[in-house]
């Protein structure tokens, strides 16, 4: 079952699903394309969230990171970087192994439906001028018969004519077979041409255009094959970055863990401690010693 | 090694860490919640390009999806229409699982830790107020020995004045006495207050505040237990989703298979087929017949 034999009088059709499928991978790809402005997008607010949350260089914030639960939430920051990196790789692949890729091969694939849907213009014009060529010396055979067959009726009308001279006779008689031999020959050409035109005709809806939708049937399979490479490819794109992201939610969690409440609590002591004692006992200061040492000297 | 011991000194420090702690929580808070902003958007986004390219029920489009190619597209839309309902999912999650929770969690935190400054500040006006009690009976002390001084020297003065009657000498020998005995009370009653400071401020600074601190620095270990739960939930969330867009992409890939080459060009000739036969060879159509028969008959 091909087009070239099950649709050999839809070449309308074939002419328009041709078009379609082109359409179609354009949509295909105008969709893919907005989807990576879509991921470019994502990861732009990502980052941006990311260098709002960063410590800024030589702050307070940078200080704080001495403690593991301020160093864990910069190395989440620079985690989700990454990720946001990975969603401009599947932005980048995607523009480049499916919209770049599809565009290209469209363009040579309109080249060649361009083609051959001119072929089939071609043989169709060529079919009809055969057939005009066959209706003309048709046409001249039927005048030529009608031509030789009152020639003969005139020359039967002047036999029979009593009134008639032999030479009139003889004049008509030469005239008809004139007629006669004229119309004989167009007769021939008529039968050449049909000959002709019926070879054409057979090579037109045998060969010539079924060889066309054929090959608008093939070109139209390659367009799908491709088509489906690049639905292949957006699944791809994707599932390409899991692992890394994968590694990003395994640094997070390993951040995570490096969150130590045990150390941030002896950096605050490492940090602050002064070193000093803790204040002794106040001394007894004895104000009577002098007043008894008086007495004791009276 | 704990606050209680080695920050002893440093009430101001312990006080500004545990709030600056606190504010870390709530910095991670608006952080994730900033990011559950940017997943919904995300998803909406997603979710709208779908609509956009998902064909109109009713539609010529709709027609369309008998092409195997086209039905293909629409699944892989259906896909990605789940994929962004995925990233709904983490920004719900991470918005239950780590911004509600933890500001539930803080708040606790905030009422303990203003509950164990308070305890440390009383402690610490408790103290003030001994020792104020310690410098009055200190002084008292002071000032009545002073007196009982001037009165043993009245006494001796006119002990050996030949001026003074045995009257005035005995008046102020007692008077003298008297002094020394009030002085005496008074430096028991500053013995046993600075006996009773020396209790306070070794209870102050070897069991209540150390305490206080103690109970700040579990408080404080315990909210960053919990922050690294909220981090480590950063990546969960993200992580729990995986094998569900695992299977998205699985179905893109399966939906891409389906787009079938052959099987499309089958189905425009079902959809097209005219059924007719393609044109037999015209016929000779014989005008010479009739005069043929014409002149056979003459």
């Amino acid at each position: 079952m091909d087009w070239g034999t099950e649709l050999w009088d839809q070449y309308e059709i074939i002419d328009k699903h041709t078009q379609w499928g082109l359409d179609l991978v354009e949509k295909y790809v105008k969709f893919v394309k907005e989807r990576t402005e879509i991921e470019q997008n994502y990861a732009k607010q990502l980052r941006g969230l990311v260098k709002k949350y960063s410590p800024k260089r030589g702050t307070k914030e940078d200080q704080e990171c001495k403690f593991s639960q301020s160093q864990s939430f910069v190395d989440i920051l620079n985690e989700m970087n990454d990720y946001a990196g990975q969603r401009e790789v599947v932005a980048e692949n995607m523009m480049m192994n499916i919209c770049i890729e599809l565009t290209k091969y469209s363009q040579d694939i309109k080249q060649e439906r361009k083609m051959f849907l001119l072929e089939g213009r071609k043989a169709q014009h060529y079919l009809e001028c055969s057939f005009k060529q066959l209706d003309s010396s048709k046409r001249k055979f039927e005048r030529e018969w009608r031509e030789a067959e009152k020639a003969a009726l005139n020359a039967e009308r002047l036999d029979q004519d009593i009134n008639a001279t032999k030479a009139d006779v003889e004049k008509a008689k030469q005239q008809a077979h004139l007629r006669t031999h004229i119309a004989e020959e167009c007769k021939n050409e008529y039968a050449a041409q049909l000959q002709k035109y019926n070879k054409d005709q057979n090579s037109f809806y045998f060969t010539d255009m079924p060889q066309v939708y054929n090959k608008l049937q093939d070109m139209d399979e390659r367009r799908v094959k491709k088509l489906r490479e690049g639905y292949h490819t957006f699944a791809e794109t994707e599932r390409r970055v899991m692992p890394i992201i994968g590694k990003c939610l395994d640094g997070i969690t390993k951040a995570a863990d490096n969150a130590n409440e045990k150390k941030d609590a002896l950096t605050l002591i490492e940090l602050h401690k002064s070193g000093f004692q803790r204040p002794e006992d106040v001394e007894f200061e004895d104000y009577s010693q002098a007043i008894n040492r008086a007495t004791s000297e009276s």
